[in-house]
């Protein structure tokens, strides 16, 4: 973690992945974050994967750096607390993250009747109003009829959850700029970003949208091949499988070069009459390239390729499997300073990663762990809503609060 | 748009998508940000999909709102002229996003000597310094082994560039969290995110290393299944395909009710010694439960299911191409208040995304086309540099800048 949000304080609300990984960014960057849960736990306390016991890595992994505050949510007593800590005072409070429904206690109106300046950022599956998840809305978009060999009618579900990850960044993002815009003009705001308006977005901006609109044509299934330039995965003499790419002019010619095909390259631009200058050419004539560069991939095994590829400026990389990325790839331990060992309280102890930039000037401090559901109540209620102890032991016999377990 | 950044000032050098659409996004939220590129265009200029007339709907796309600043790179006036735009003086301005190599005339301690509170923001590949793009990544960390049809052992590469697109949104996070430090500190920043970073981080957030790790297990491809809980795509009576998932409780009671499955799910759990209360139980038997459920699906058609769904609050959406998407749903069109037909020059009138979220009590502008290369480079050199147009027309004669053409 870095120090560069720190004073920031953001309550948060949330479930799943998007809202989560939202607070768990800006905690990694040093703002404290709040998470009110129901004493016990959410309904994605347990999500999986889980241990032999039932802790989940999941959400350890979601929460790192947080505080957490369990609460009685249907108790109005617990409400009226959240309530209170949203609407708590500070320049660098009022902010609440939440993907749960902005109903009732949270409701934009009635928390900022309290704190006017309050920023609400509300994550919401589309804008109907209707649940949306990662996967339902990968399926509207269009990418599982794009995706997987060539051939295969069949939609291919992505397993990456990218939608969420890219709707946790940009909320992310929402957030400071509303911060930023407070603290020059004092106005709060209240957003709501849509999952399914993440994936439109970012359908149109990739070029999707403008290719059926204005070339009235829309993208084939490629199978592994790169869209628009060159670009596939080749098999090595001893059976390793690499991704190859030659996006940009000097890749292309480090390809050249590496292979030594730049007599059968020139003859198949001359029999095709395409330009290989143009990226755009090289994807047209992909199936012929790809077959010069088979043989060649195939002749030799990957240790004596790397080192061809590096001199050459080849831009590449081996296929791997999630398996061996983490016992074999040091760039996923410790041997890089994104991963630090620290133990997962009721998990265990194994590298867990901190803020993903390396920011020069600032010590790079380790990830901190995922609190315990209530570990932080009694400081939360002392710190910020000014309880005393007599105050507290009350909630806790109330059962409006509770402790970690 | 909306107006949220807005004086805030990023100098950008950059091409292919994480850079660019980092800055794109922070235009659609209101900064001034400026694109400086070769005379001509840089490397991206022709990336496709392009139209008839080989302009890319691609770079029109990542450089939506953006002012262009054209000028020769290799002439060491117009390296001037970069670096003075980037150190020029201001509260809001000083903030440099760059995906071309900082080194030269872009690096971090010549322009810092200029601009000790500069704030730079440079895009890798990996963190040893080697080229990656998001498919060599992906391949790096594992997803194309768990992505596709069970039993099929080849890699499945992704179509979304994923880590493109998290890598430019957590570029914005990165600027912003350092600007409001700045603004707080009056200290500048050096920030580099690597790519791989980006990737390696997510694979760890959610859960994949800790399984490893901790369970000494790794995920198996499953198909169309979702992991952990319950989902999958059926087929209906009119051949529709839909994506149906229950994580939440909420969802999967709804999924029981709808299908009028209850007795023989019920017996199914006494049969498997298992708790469907449980995600986690729903995804040891997603088989037999699928078993359950496709005939249902299959014995109706989409549109006497659909009512069916939503009275049950069931999660789900019905798979399309991208051409349906962009053809026959409201949501990806002018009807979405997401959606601006608006002209980018040299391509035409379509619909074009702006900002993803709603900022409610913000008016949301129409987004702004793409300029063309050099559209602003006049109007920078007077307004940010201060030249008079006598200065701005020997640059000209020179061939240092460049304006549209």
């Amino acid at each position: 973690m870095y120090r560069l949000l720190e004073g920031l304080r953001v309550i948060e609300g949330s479930a799943f992945i998007a809202a989560p990984m939202c607070g768990m960014t800006l905690a990694q960057f040093g703002a404290d974050v709040i998470r009110f849960d129901q004493i016990g736990g959410g309904i994605d306390y347990h999500r999986w994967p889980v241990t032999a016991d039932d802790t989940s890595i999941y959400w350890a992994e979601m929460n790192k750096g947080k505080r957490s505050f369990a609460v009685d949510l249907r108790n109005p007593a617990g409400q009226e607390l959240i309530a209170a800590l949203i609407c708590a005072p500070g320049a660098h409070a009022g902010i609440f993250s939440t993907n749960l429904p902005a109903r009732g206690f949270l409701a934009y109106d009635k928390l900022a009747a309290r704190r006017p300046d309050l920023i609400q950022h509300e994550i919401v599956g589309d804008r109907h109003g209707s649940s949306a998840l990662d996967y339902t809305v990968n399926a509207k978009v269009g990418f599982p009829y794009i995706t997987g060999p060539e051939g295969d009618e069949r939609p291919v579900n992505h397993v990456l959850p990218a939608w969420d990850i890219a709707t946790a960044y940009h909320a992310a993002i929402d957030i400071l700029a509303a911060e930023r815009h407070r603290r020059l003009t004092g106005k709060g705001q209240r957003m709501q970003l849509a999952l399914a308006d993440v994936a439109l977005a970012a359908v149109a901006h990739l070029g999707y949208v403008g290719e059926v609109k204005i070339n009235r044509t829309t993208r084939a299934r490629h199978g592994n091949y790169l869209y628009g330039a060159l670009g596939r995965d080749f098999v090595t003499a001893d059976g390793q499988r690499v991704m190859i790419i030659a996006v940009s002019a000097k890749q292309w010619q480090g390809l050249i070069k590496a292979s030594g095909l730049a007599a059968e390259v020139a003859a198949l631009a001359t029999r095709l009459n395409l330009d290989f200058d143009r990226e755009g050419d090289r994807f047209v004539a992909r199936r012929e390239l790809c077959e010069l560069i088979e043989p060649w991939m195939k002749s030799q095994p990957l240790a004596e390729l790397a080192p061809v590829f590096a001199a050459c400026g080849i831009c590449w990389d081996r296929y791997q499997t999630v398996w061996d990325l983490v016992e074999n790839d040091p760039d996923c331990s410790p041997a890089h300073p994104l991963f630090t060992a620290i133990e997962q309280p009721g998990i265990g102890r194994y590298p867990v990663p901190g803020a993903a930039p390396t920011v020069f000037s600032e010590p790079r401090l380790a990830p901190r762990p995922a609190p315990r559901v209530g570990e932080h109540t009694d400081e939360i209620l002392a710190q910020i809503l000014g309880l005393d102890s007599a105050a507290i032991g009350r909630l806790h016999d109330q059962g409006v609060v509770a402790g970690a377990r």
